[in-house]
């Protein structure tokens, strides 16, 4: 099949990259999202395309999206951070490529790209969770990427993990994502520094005292050094992710998660009181087989090679 | 294909029945399950599966068991009302009979019988649902039986619902069948009895004024008739049931839900707060597309069908 | 003892009034609140003081702040509306007039107004919760405003009911306040305008379609004339309030509850579904006394009332 | 007032002693809790009483009971160990003896034995939570009983702490009781043996492989020895104590809290993981004063001591 064009559309900026057969980048380019409007941002992304086109020879395109993408891969029905209602992005792009066109939820590519070239290779029952803001998740299923019925299977960061939790930005309470992202990881550690700042000394210093300043990757730098606040917060985090995975584990019966992500960039410091975390909660663990976990190969440059890989698919 | 052998091994019955291609039921054996040892029940299947291919052609069998059966359809890993530990089911059974033996979970047989003949007829995309005692579950992906990677796909009775909840058996807190099962149902009723008895008068006045004597089909009698301690208790677990199909929805993605199990044997009392609860509970029912939720078709007998149709395929 | 001044500092405005013996306010004035500094404030409630004094002969003066006051009845140890930090309003005060001077907490005010002239007279065993946009608690034992060791006594907003629950400016999780307040009435309506629009109707076109824009006024006047999106918001406050009251019934076995605070002028759009839940909650009702329930009968005037009273005490 | 007779009546055995203005015990018999019927435990408490006062001048009888105890002092309203309700054991008693008799609750008594002598001496607003099989808890506030409005004050044991949680012997969901009691840490240990026999293994081996036979004794003696199975059960119960303790001080604010009752045997392998919870999870605890908390200094005694204290007020 050759090359393939993979698109990673997000709220800040749409990346475009030419990805080879064995998921590496060729050449790339990189634009801001227009803050304008929709439409301006499917300009963009056919400009980035037929930039790379010009100067390779593509066999497909895969656009990948933070969103609900409908069953046909074409129309992102629901995109919460591009203002994105029932937009035909495959059908826009095609008035101007000469290739095949399709459009993939984000995580979903991520997953792919792991499942593929990453650390979910050789693992035809695949779990991939994207632990950034909120949470994205991407399911392979007997080497297939599985979408559901209307294309929105994998929507794992609004299962319910407490009732009357707190309040998610979808409108329902208690959504893993509140849990288990990097926001809950900012909440854990600023809700540390308010209530006790002797623990969240490390914290509060780097913030320089503003527990509103408190960062995710202020939180992922001190948990590596060691940082009693810092390492704090990882674990609360590490143990709703633990949680979660095994919900899905009772439901999916995996052979190994994938944890992808900017929480996942603190690497054993999450991993492995997750793992702890899993153990305790999965059911059955003395008599079942049960998935391994790790952290995902790919860093933000998944989405491209995943679009990539399954346009051509 | 022709005929074949679907056996139902529960706690307290096997029973085993000849089914057509149809998914009717030609004739039918039923046995006690032996109390004195593993071995004396894998010999009355033995027993039933002889006695029915002495008086029909048959070209398979299958047998459905409730418990956590390997990937390779043969083994009972672990069946905690049959006291069975790696059991060699396939392998006992085809040393007495000469068609081909599958083991399956019993779960999975009944979402099948519902998937070929019965209420998930035309849904490639299914979950079902069994609300029994415990809660079971089986899922149907591109119109294949889904088994996950381990053979435990669709143990949903086991994903966490309440954070440091009711104890399970499973030895985890919170489990899904510990609020939206006919024990739960039971454990409903009973607490509204002892808290609040004017409510709970009808409940109260047909299990003879005893608490612990209120029983599920009782419940689900007084709740046909209107009874509002019966309704009440139904609502609970309607509410939880809900919320449990919304968190598989997030997942799955299903085109449609089918409830079987006695608990819904209430039809309409069960179904109709479950839809409000899962509309309620649902992420993004603005924008998405929603599953349908029906009652199952078969009662008792979808264990045998699913079964016998499932060593067919 | 004659008249006494009562003052009532909120984080907008400063309310003093003249009362007398039996509870009526003979004369008062108001000021904003200077947005300046802390030592504004105080001297806004001195000038408030004064003005009174050059009209009226009173023998003491009490100001209700909401915050935690030392067990001296002298410093605000901590006001967040009013950015006080240990401020020394008894000595400030004391400064510029000659009658004693006490400082209150002002939901400890509002209480003592409602035992002395309101909902509460008559009962020495008495609770007021004032359900604003948080919560505060009053509790008056054996006929004596109770205290605790240090003056921090009844801080009931900030028990548990949730963990892992709400997020809460405490620091803290799950706390009552973010589920039984206005603030939480204002978050139940809002949530289901985002889910289910079509039972939030009546809500959406008071705020005209605007989401955000639902407020606590509109659902109590939406709900007083029984629609059905802002009497639902109701039923879940309502639900959370009467979960609490049982968790300090257990506690404190008081013979009353007084509800107070802007969520209830909905009277017995509150009050009603309070009482369901409260019976449906506190364990031991069948064989124990139960405390009855009651809407406050002072509104925003309680805190002068009681701030006086309770200095002429 | 001279020497008092304190009677623990408890499920299993009726304990009578003479104790001195000092609070010790100068004379003491014991008799098993007659399991025929209510009158017969009324008679024993009567002999056991008689016996004493054959022997000593004393100038009152009190008596200690499991159970809600009218305002008065006098009736066991329910008692759910003793089958008693309405047992008007004052009344019965007063026909047999010619002291003053009064009935107390008998974690009001052993709150009253460690206020007056024990580890709440010198703290005038005291909190005693006796951990055992359930929670009982006992109220001092300005240095006297506390009992509520009907005699029902301090049933700390049914506050709740989780919704939907563990059903409770009380009917109602979630109690602290069912988390932090004796059976709660039993219940902890179990459920680590079924999920984690790694690392329950200590445990295990103690109850010779039956998970069922995992006693609290046996998890103490364990935990003191740093057994890490056991430490875990003593840290989730702590965890969960301190909870509670954050709440009752929310609303208390007292200057102590005092843990009695047979997981208090542990010592700091209790205090301490509960001292971090209460710290963790109490609000305000950078601007307020916090109670500190004791192991109570009396054990199975604390009901004898405190209730012939309590007949001499």
């Amino acid at each position: 099949m050759g090359l393939a064009i993979g698109v990673d559309v997000g709220g800040t900026k749409v990346a475009a990259g030419v990805v080879d057969e064995d998921g590496r980048i060729l050449d790339k380019v990189r634009y801001p999202t227009p803050a304008s409007s929709e439409a301006a941002t499917a300009d963009v992304i056919g400009d980035a395309v037929e930039e790379l086109i010009g100067r390779h020879e593509v066999s497909a395109v895969g656009i990948g999206a933070a969103g609900f993408v409908d069953e046909n891969r074409s129309t992102v029905l629901f995109a919460p951070n591009l203002a994105w209602r029932d937009e035909p992005l495959k059908e826009l792009l095609s008035q101007r490529v000469d290739v095949p066109v399709v459009v993939e939820n984000d995580a979903n590519a991520m997953a792919w790209a792991e499942y593929r070239f990453g650390a979910g290779r050789g693992e035809d029952y695949l779990v991939c969770i994207t632990l950034g803001t909120g949470i994205g998740g991407g399911i392979v299923l007997n080497g297939q990427m599985f979408r559901g019925k209307f294309g929105f299977g994998a929507e794992v960061g609004h299962f319910r993990v407490v009732p009357h939790g707190r309040r998610c930005g979808c409108g329902q309470r208690g959504c893993w994502e509140q849990y288990a992202s990097g926001r809950a990881l900012v909440a854990e550690a600023q809700d540390l520094a308010l209530t006790q700042p002797d623990i969240a000394e490390g914290l509060l210093k780097r913030a320089e005292g503003d527990v509103g300043g408190i960062e995710g990757a202020m939180i992922t730098d001190l948990a590596k050094q060691g940082d009693p606040g810092a390492v704090w917060a990882f674990e609360r985090v590490a143990d709703w992710t633990g949680q979660g995975l095994a919900t899905l584990a009772a439901i999916l019966d995996p052979g190994r998660f994938v944890l992808g992500g900017g929480v996942s960039d603190a690497g054993d410091v999450l991993l492995e009181p997750v793992l702890a975390s899993f153990r305790r909660n999965i059911t059955g663990r003395s008599f079942r087989k049960v998935p391994d976990i790790r952290i995902a190969e790919f860093g933000s440059e998944a989405g491209i090679i995943g679009a990539a890989d399954l346009a051509r698919v």
